[in-house]
C-alpha cells in the first residue's frame, strides 16, 4: 500500500461513531491534525462555513491563506456530493439535514515528497423537514493541501 | 431517535473497517441481513454488477424480482455518487476504481409499519490507472425496499 | 409485457391533457388512486410540497409514514429533472414554471409480488418571469412504495 | 395563451399513445410537420442517430444545415435528461431503455415573428437488461429552430 | 475551416481582454455586434439578468421576442456551466464571483443559410466572500438565434 | 488585485489565439511554465491523456508525483466542464471535440505563501461527428498545486 495513513478512514471514523466507539481506533489518530462538529441546516452555504469554521479555529487551515481554504473548500464539495447524491441543495428540495463531520490533516503517503493531504467526513441524516421522516447520508472528500 | 438500528452505519464500518476491525461492532449486526465484497474496475457497470451479483448471490435480495432489484439499484448509484464525486463515470475520464463494499438489509424505524430500508456502502480508492496514483473514496446509498 | 397498467401512461395523460381530453382514457384509470393538481412557482420547494401535499390530502401516501413520503419524495425529484433538465433550480435560474401535475399509484406488474408503485408526472410551461416567454415542458418519475 | 400550437404535447401524445389511441386527437396534428420511431438500446448515441435519422429521413430537418441540426440535437438532449433523470449513461450504469419517440415542428405561437420550433418526446421503459426488470420512463425537449 | 467569423473566440477575448488589449483584435470585430459587461453577485439570477439587460439595451436580441430571449438565455446557462464547473450556484456554495462579459452576434459560417449565431462569454474571479481568497474562472456558450 | 499573474487568462490567451496573434501577450509569459497542445477525440479521457502527456513531457509537472498529478486532474476537469456544459461525455452523446489546449504553472498572488498554482484552458469545437457541423467551446480550470 503506498498510503501508511487513511486520512480519509480517520475522517469516516471520526464522522460515523459516537465518541464512546471511538477508542480502539486512537492509534489512528496519530500524525494527523483533526476537528470534529455538527450542524443541522436547510442550506448548503451553513454547512459549508460550519467546517470552515471548525477547522480554521482548531488551526488544521490558516486563515486568509487561499490555497489552504482552497482545498478544503473543494474537500467539502466533494463531500457534500456523497451527502446530497446528485443534487446540490437541501432547503430549496424541501430537504433538511443533520450531520456529525470530522476534518483530518495529516501525511498519508509512504513518499514524503506527496506532503499533505486534507479529508472531510460528514455523517448524519437528510430528509423531510418533518421529525424521523430522514434517513441516513454520508459523504468524503480528499485533496492534497 | 426514531431509528434504533442504523442500516447506513453498519454498512459504512463494513465497508471501511478490515475484517479484524470489526469486532467491537458485532452487536450492530444483530437483526440486519449483510454482506460484504470487493470491486476494482474501470467501469460503473462492473461496480454495479459486482455489488448486485453479491448481494442476490447472498439472499439479500429476491432474484428477478423487479421491486427488490430497482430498490436496490437505485442504493448502489446513490452510494456511486459518493464515491465519483459530481461526474457519473470511472474509466471514461482516466481513472479506476478499487472498492470495498457492504449491502445491508433491515428494519431500521422503531415503528414497524415503516418495514424493511436497504443500504449499500463503499470504500476504497480512486484515481489514475497507475499504481499509488489514488486517493480514498466513499458512498453511501439508502433505500426503501 | 410484464405491466399490465401503465402507470407513468396514465400520470403523463393526467398531466397532460385537458379534463376534456381524458373521457377515452377512462378505462386506464380503473384499478388505479390518483390525484391531480396544479401550481405556479419560482422556486422548487412548493413545487414539491404541492406534489406532497396533494398525494397526502387525496390519500394517495400515508401521512408521516417515511416508507410512503420516501419514495413519493424520489418518484417527484425524477419527475423534476425532467422539467428542469440538467439544472436542478427555477427561480435562482431566472425562470418560472407552471406546471399541472398527476400522482398515480397502483400496481402495474402481472406479478403481483411485485406490489404498489408509483408515479408522478408534471406537464406545463417554463421560461423567463415575462408572460409569453416560456414553452413546455414535462417529467415523469416512477418508484416501488 | 400565447402558445396556439402545443407542439409538446402533441410529440408526448405521439409518443406515450399506440397508434389506435391518436384517432382523438388528429386535429392537433393540422399544421405541424411531425415523424414517429422506436429505439431499443443500452447506449446513448444509438438512441441520438435513431431520432436524427428519422428527422431526417422525414425530411422535419435538413440535412447538413447545422442550425436546424443543432436545435434538434439539444431537443433530444433534454429530453434525454427527462428519460435519463439525473445521470447521462445508459448501458453504462448497467440499464438499458425501449422507447417510442416523436418529432414534432410546427409554430406553436399566435405571434409570427416566434417563427418554428422543434420538440422531441421519448416515452417507453428503461430498467436492467432483463425482461421485465424495468419501469416507465418519458422526457420532452423543446428548442427554437 | 467552415467557419469565417469566430463568434465565441471574439466574445471570449472581449470578455478577457482589458480595453487597451484589445486594440490588435479591431479586426475581428467587423460584421458582428456585439455588447460588454460586468457584475458581481452571489446568486445566479443576478448574472443571468445582467447579461440579459446589457443585450436587450443594446438591441442585440429583440425585446419580448421568445425565440431570442430563448436563445441567448441558454446561451448564458451554457457559459455558467464554465463558470461554476459542475454546480449551478453561487451563494449557496458560499462563493461569490465578479465577471466581465462579453454578447456577440453574428453569421459565423461561409454557408449563408446557417444564419445568424449569438455567442456569450464570461470571464473573472470567483471564490470565498473574502477579498482575494478567489481564482479565474471563464465560461462560454454558443447557440443558433 | 491580490493577483500579479494571471495564469487562467494566459492560459485562455494560448489556448484560444493563433501563435501570430500572441506577440503582444509575450510580457504575460514571464514568469510562469507553459505548454500547449491540440487533440481531437471522441472520448473523454484520449483528451485528459493528451494534457496530461504534455504537461508531463514539458516538465509542467512532476512523473508518479500523486499530488501534482492530482491537482493537474482536477483543473483538467474542471476545463471540460466548460467544454462539454452539463454532460460529462463526447462520443457516448454522438459528438467529437478538436481542440488546443494550454496548461500554466506559476505564482499568481502576491502574497507569495500562496505559492503555485494551475491553469487548464481548452478552445476549439465541439459537435456532430460530421465536417463543419460544429460550434466553438471552451473551458477553464485553475487549482493550487
Ligand atoms: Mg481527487
Ligand atoms: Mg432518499
Ligand atoms: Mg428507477
Ligand atoms: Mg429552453
Ligand atoms: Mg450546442
Ligand atoms: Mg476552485
Amino acid at each position: 500500500m503506498s498510503q501508511e495513513i487513511l486520512i480519509g478512514k480517520v475522517a469516516i471514523l471520526l464522522a460515523t461513531l459516537e465518541e464512546s466507539e471511538t477508542a480502539p481506533f486512537q492509534p489512528l489518530l496519530k500524525g494527523v491534525h483533526y476537528c470534529r462538529g455538527k450542524v443541522g441546516a436547510m442550506n448548503m452555504e451553513k454547512v459549508i462555513a460550519a467546517v470552515e469554521t471548525a477547522a480554521t479555529r482548531e488551526n488544521l487551515i490558516t486563515e486568509n491563506l487561499y490555497r489552504e481554504n482552497h482545498a478544503l473548500y473543494h474537500a467539502i464539495l466533494e463531500a457534500l456530493e456523497g451527502v446530497t447524491r446528485g443534487q446540490f441543495a437541501i432547503g430549496d428540495m424541501k430537504r433538511t439535514v443533520g450531520l456529525r463531520f470530522a476534518v483530518v490533516r495529516g501525511r498519508p503517503y509512504t513518499d514524503k515528497r506527496e506532503g499533505e493531504w486534507i479529508a472531510v467526513a460528514f455523517y448524519g441524516t437528510i430528509g423531510a423537514p418533518v421529525k424521523g421522516l430522514e434517513h441516513e447520508a454520508m459523504g468524503l472528500g480528499v485533496n492534497h493541501i
